[in-house]
């Protein structure tokens, strides 16, 4: 059973039947869990899968982290079985290719797919824990994965991969863990859940403790369970997985046609009967304790407020990171994964960050819409962490033939760190890389050339220069690099502020318009200048929005008190520096500058 | 009491005693209402407040249409009195001026505040409906309203304002007692919900239905009432009239730090404190019936889907409209009001509409922090629809001093329809407008510069010119302009090509880049050319982001197959025409084209 896209009633549920599933293995932990918020469960149980084989030195282990109503079952195990979860991204050729790769899954602490949780029986009564049941939190659910990975002989992984709260513990894992993980992959997650998110977590969880039949949670053996809280708790779920735009598209053109679903619920229109579908099956599969249980745990996750104090946290993790988000998610919106990004970004992390265009809300990474892009992103990082415990890339050559290229080269020691604003594929960094280059990063706003970039190996983040790089330290880089971008940028001055701001020394290159030929153009054509390479454009469709020479660009270096270290002005048609009258005769200028 | 802005608790739910309101009348209608989904209703009364006087030709009554929780208490009679709903915006000198019109509010049809609704005494069985209430649409309410209205001696309403629920009213109201309606103020509304919000309110009413307290409806004489499903509804409507940011700044700061609520809520979290007030709140003044009644007429409210279907709906009104909503409402999203006004801009209607730019969310209409936005288009648009009914405008000169308005004031007639695409503060509209032209519009960005334009009495809608014309048809207007503002285009051939669908004929001026003073700068200083007016930035700094001469416009032209009707070419310096090379010596170009 593999769910199709354009199914109406296709979610981020996996609807499964009850049966247990055959691939599930489980593990009793030795000790006893000393928990987060005090207290301890002993006898704890975990339940996993695995998939692939784990190779001789134990480096190819992948963990992947499932969301709050997840469960081991991550892919199918061969074509006989059932589908799982994340089909889309796990198995023989995919993003997460389990024929190079050992996926571990386990079912999460307090959940009720196997591993311990309220519906579990307590060892000390003999019954269900139900209420009893001790307030867990994402430190305690990393807790219990990490002794199932030790268990499996494992004492580095290759990556911790996980979304919504399975993006908590990846965070957990990378911070508190830091030594055991070597990449770190949270995907449409959060520092803590947005005010609006906590809100609907309340009213969930209000629906389940409020239902007559909750019974303070010790309802296993009444003959009617808080269903209808847990129902409630689902739809609305369901409705903040999805984006306005998902849902219109799924229920706008037959509104007021629901679908026939057997239920109590109200089933006026299309989306009630989709919703109605959502809580009905997922009380069969889910028990409302563990609900309440996961939803606090995730409440409760809190990395801090505010820039410093997230700092400080993600400044402990020593792995590579790639952060991931949907621009149409809103449960865990965009902003919160820039967060993440930027605090590691401060404390100097390597970091690579994409967010996803995507009209499928936060439910996003588990369909296969938007594939092409997170998990293309996903397998080159994955690839590019695998390759860097084995082999060192070999020295490239010096450059590519752009002069601006060979002068940046020229400037720099491998021992320097560069920063390449508007890095397009990453031609200049890939060729600072193959030199030996250690701290590498890249700024581009276009998706498709972030995948080049990571391809490449590169760290690359997500941005739009026109809104400035506040993540980044005073003097963070010896180099920020404004290459041939400058003429396309809106915000002049807040750009060339942070060029000066965050490297010790900036170079920035861009077309000069006071050279002759285009000068002759307006002055003898009375035409608006047009030339090859970045000025191939037409005056009503270019990129290009700011137009100056070299003298201008003087002029406000002048005017803005910031330094010109040196100057390089180039005929690029000729191939030749230019000493005589450079705003006459350069086509392209090249400044490296401070403040 | 007055409400505080800075409260946490503050709402668009104005809390109150459940103490009967002195200044609230009653009327019984004569005939039985026979409703819109069949059956009928006898003996319907409905509860009104009344604010101000009613003026010797009837002329001057404002209705306002309450949303889904308010009622007929929309602002205090004087200082002694409750605060209503809406005390920031109706009162003596306030937008909707008390000292100047009559205001009429009355409770809806189907409510719980003094109008007939499912808790009132059933005639017939002399018990309250309950759910033998009939289903009640939009169309019921008004036909009530209209009722009211007719009894109060009026025939035709200077405005009918509402946000909201009470903007589904509006528009029925302006579009089917089309000629009793002078101005249509329809505030955060659509022409239909959104799946999402539909969602939410199926949700909503699941938790009430659901409620073992329900018991079918009939609760009214048991010891338990559904309150619980009805706070439940209330919290989630809560959450959905707050935006992200709003949640942030009330509850961010304080996020583990609960209010003291008494409530048996979960009130872990500062946010969950706020949502149990406003539940616990709720049920004491709201019926568990009236939600549900209510609910369902918004949600079964349907212009219907896309731009015909909605065209061919708001064709019928013969009001004059404002149309506003909030950028940060995602309840009622901008998007659905601006389907509103493409639909009566294609319906040639006079409509003025701004998406404040707010916050505040779905709420930010009852809210002060953006009064001075919304409530000065409301208070400017109610002025002139007073005014119109009155007094017609003074002749004004013919132009003041731009040649580029004396052209088009010189190319057009009175009986001309003009389109100024970037009208900026409406100069040139207004200078059309006192010459006597009946049919004018204007599309402009900025917030303020819309306020500035109603003040003139003009129609304005909010646009991005880049982001196309859709609304409009081919040829709607004898004249579109397009003033200094084709320099600061990003999409110039999208632009253009709307100047030459929509208007018979377009008007385009424009600087000339290939001014001799300008190249000049160029050619010989070497340097970005600046000068006064419209180039009077830095090349750093500067909207202006194309740069044409003539002879680029004219070369434009000819490859997009747009015909030049007439040129003229000026050197606004000497203040003459431009007839020698005029691309060398005019500063300013006006063309007058077409397809």
């Amino acid at each position: 059973m593999t769910r199709r896209e354009d199914d109406v009633f296709a979610s981020s549920d996996s609807v499964r039947s009850a049966c247990p599933l055959k691939h599930v293995r489980r593990v009793e932990l030795d000790d006893a869990l000393v928990l987060d918020l005090g207290g301890e469960l002993t006898g704890v149980t975990v339940a996993f899968e695995t998939y692939g084989e784990l190779n001789a030195d134990r480096s190819n282990a992948v963990l992947i982290c499932h969301a709050l109503s997840g469960d081991s079952h991550v892919a199918a195990h061969d074509a006989a079985d059932e589908a799982g979860w994340w089909d889309v991204v796990v198995g023989p050729g995919k993003a997460i290719d389990t024929d190079k790769y050992f996926v571990i899954c386990p079912n999460v602490l307090g959940g009720c797919r196997g591993t311990t949780g309220p519906s579990s029986l307590d060892p000390q009564s003999g019954r269900p824990y139900g209420r009893d049941f001790p307030a867990v939190t994402v430190a305690d659910m990393v807790e219990v994965e990490w002794r199932l990975v030790r268990h499996l002989g494992i004492e580095k992984l290759l990556a911790v991969v996980g979304g919504s709260m399975g993006g908590h513990r990846v965070l957990h894992w990378a911070t508190k863990h830091a030594g055991r993980v070597r990449g770190a992959v949270p995907i449409a997650t959060s520092p803590r859940l947005t005010s609006q998110a906590l809100a609907f977590d309340v009213v969930g969880r209000n629906a389940i403790l409020r239902d007559p039949s909750f019974r303070g949670g010790q309802y296993y053996d009444q003959r009617t369970k808080p269903e209808i809280g847990l129902a409630m708790a689902r739809m609305l779920g369901h409705i903040t997985y999805l984006s306005r735009e998902a849902m219109r598209e799924k229920f706008e053109a037959d509104r007021h046609q629901p679908k026939a679903v057997p239920t109590e619920f109200e089933k006026r229109f299309s989306v009630g009967s989709y919703l109605a579908y959502q809580g009905e099956k997922f009380v069969e599969r889910f028990d409302a304790n563990s609900y309440l249980t996961l939803s606090m745990a995730m409440d409760l996750f809190d990395l801090g407020d505010g820039p410093a104090a997230l700092a400080a946290t993600m400044s402990e993790s020593r792995c590579r990171w790639l952060v991931l988000s949907f621009t149409s998610d809103w449960l865990f919106p965009p902003d919160q994964s820039r967060a993440l990004v930027g605090a590691l970004v401060a404390s100097n992390k390597p970091v690579t960050y994409c967010n996803v265009a995507s009209s499928c809300g936060h439910d996003a990474f588990l369909l296969e819409q938007d594939l092409a892009t997170y998990g293309e992103l996903l397998r080159a990082f994955l690839a590019n962490i695998n390759a860097s415990a084995t082999a060192k890339s070999a020295p490239g050559p010096d450059s590519e033939g752009r002069l601006d290229y060979e002068l940046i080269v020229d400037l720099s020691e491998p021992a320097h760190s560069i920063l390449d604003l508007g890095c397009g594929n990453g031609e200049l960094l890939d060729l600072l890389l193959r030199r030996g280059h250690e701290r590498l990063m890249g700024v581009e706003i276009d998706e498709q050339k972030i995948i080049a970039c990571v391809r490449r190996g590169l760290d690359v983040i997500q941005g739009d220069l026109n809104l400035g790089l506040p993540s980044f330290a005073d003097g963070q880089f010896d180099f920020v690099v404004l290459s041939l971008t400058l003429q396309a940028v809106r915000d002049v001055k807040r750009v060339i502020d942070d060029v000066v701001r965050v490297g010790r020394r900036g170079i920035v290159t861009f077309p000069n318009f006071g050279y002759h030929k285009l000068r002759r153009m307006l002055a003898e054509d009375g035409r608006a200048p047009e030339a090859s390479g970045v000025l191939h454009y037409k005056w009503y469709d270019t990129p290009n929005i700011r137009f100056l020479t070299i003298a201008d660009f003087e002029a406000f270096c002048k005017e803005q008190h910031i330094k010109v270290h040196r100057r390089l002005t180039i005929d690029s048609e000729a191939g030749s520096e230019v000493y005589d009258d450079p705003n006459l005769n350069a086509d392209l200028a090249i400044f490296v500058i401070s403040r």
